[in-house]
């Protein structure tokens, strides 16, 4: 069973959508991550930090989800991170309502002993800083190290963000964030670029649109599975990489074909995410239904060519 | 060998992109169509006008690739049509700077009669009364007949293209275009829309980011090979068009799985399109360089995830 380490915010979230409202419910990056790499049986632990006010069935959840839990901090007398957006009708762009560090703002990661060696590390969207905390943790270098990041970090951090890029392996960012990390609106110029800082793959995303995953002169597109409405595009992204991380933590297979499905699978889980507010519909979601949508999946994109 | 009845302009453009601007060039849906179709050895005939000054040798270049033009009507005294546009940095918008209808104004399509028994036509983009025309000087109904239209038709025609539309089997437009007949943003829920209107098969171009194809609960999902940059896509949707339609004259199969692989064949034609100026790129395309681009979109699009 392969391990694999994740880090990102554990947080509370409030969520606008064109469909509804919600108060607090859980979010983080760490939590979509968690709940997406859960399908794939790997030993995974959390790294985060969440304040007094953090309700113990969301810790709850994610240890019933068998994520080892021992590395998310908790600060009594501190408050979760807190974030609130608005997303427009279109659903791709949203406004930022609050953003409440609170314990986030002097949060040291600490990995637990145990997951030092894990064979994959998933550093979900946070502080370079802390990311890079991470890294020097590990005692021996991962098999694979993923970086999701967004563009707050390349405008208030981007020598940090640098400094992460080019210890890791893959990248994961969306589409207009690829373009302002490189100044090229084309995005195989763009990833051509992002190869050139340091990660040999980089996995493009592009919401409605699917996925891109590159390297060098390899280039895969995994379409979005065209939905009749998102409801609630929150933690997508997340869920993509968790998705991602752990199916390579569960094959140990770190090849470009494997890469392939991994990136399918994120899509796959994805694809689920956006269906209901925040982690509603991540929290049951059965193997079955993964299943039946994996074979939508294909489908969905492959064909019978036959070519010599 | 199977028939093929192409019918849309055949037309002089002028373009301007930020690579460069041309001066009065080939263009015209039926010729983007043609120059497509014709990768297929197929029995094709062009159903179109031009003016007294369309060059001779742009005609010989059609009737080389084994297009029938007898169906072109020559208007001694006439002008042919004559569109100038102007792309935006991002080429996914454009203005149109000039409209000439000149001899299309008056168009009377006559379909030439050995091609009155086709078993697929292509309506390229015209006037829906004109496309009409054509379909009712069919001596039986053809297996498979396509319709490409756009927003402009919808905005000063809405009615004739109802009618076009109720008789026809597969529509290819773009997503714009699918949002505003229907007033529906999702696409999923546009093309279901669109089913109710006539066709069983819908086909939505997304430009960079791939075609769709609908038929009822089917769905297939063709990305869009990712390039360096696009020099001009003038004649893009027009060329997917005539590689879909050629494709299917070609093999005579009219079942989704093999309209896969239609849409494959006419993202591959449709990106060697965009690389050069108006028809440039097309007239001279190797069936050499389309087998290798193939192998390509295989690469770019298919896995090997083992489902039960």
């Amino acid at each position: 069973m392969g391990k694999l380490v994740i880090v990102g915010t554990v947080a509370f979230d409030a969520i606008e959508t064109p469909f509804g409202k919600t108060d607090k419910i859980l979010g983080g990056a760490a939590t979509f991550i968690g709940l997406s790499a859960s399908h794939f049986n790997v030993d995974a632990a959390a790294v985060s930090v969440v304040g007094g006010d953090f309700p113990q069935e969301y810790l709850d959840l994610l240890s019933n989800k068998n994520i080892d839990i021992s590395g998310i901090e908790i600060v009594k007398e501190g408050k979760t991170f807190f974030w609130s957006g608005r997303y427009h009708n279109d659903m791709n762009s949203r406004d930022t309502l609050v953003t409440e560090l609170n314990t986030l703002a002097d949060f040291n990661p600490v990995v637990p002993q145990e997951h030092r060696n894990a064979e994959v590390v998933m550093l979900g969207n946070l502080h370079p800083i802390v990311q890079l905390s991470v890294l020097e943790q590990m005692e021996e270098k991962p098999k694979l190290v993923i970086l999701d990041t967004m563009n707050f970090w390349m405008d208030c951090a981007l020598d940090d963000l640098h400094k992460v890029i080019k210890k890791i392996d893959v990248i994961t960012i969306n589409d207009e964030e690829a373009r302002q990390l490189t100044g090229e609106y084309s995005l195989l110029v763009a990833a051509r670029k992002i190869h050139e800082m340091g990660p040999k793959y980089v996995v493009i995303k592009k919401g409605e649109h699917g996925a891109l995953l590159f390297n060098n002169d390899n280039v895969f597109y995994a379409p979005a599975l065209p939905l009749e409405e998102v409801f609630d595009p929150t933690g997508a992204g997340d869920t993509f990489a968790g998705g991602f991380a752990g199916y390579i933590a569960k094959t140990g297979d770190t090849s470009f074909e494997n890469m392939k499905n991994a990136v399918i699978y994120g899509s796959t889980l994805a694809s689920f995410c956006v269906e209901k507010f925040g982690t509603e519909r991540m929290q049951n979601l059965t193997e079955g239904e993964v299943h039946k949508r994996l074979l939508q999946f294909k489908q969905l994109t492959q064909f019978e060519i036959e070519l010599a």
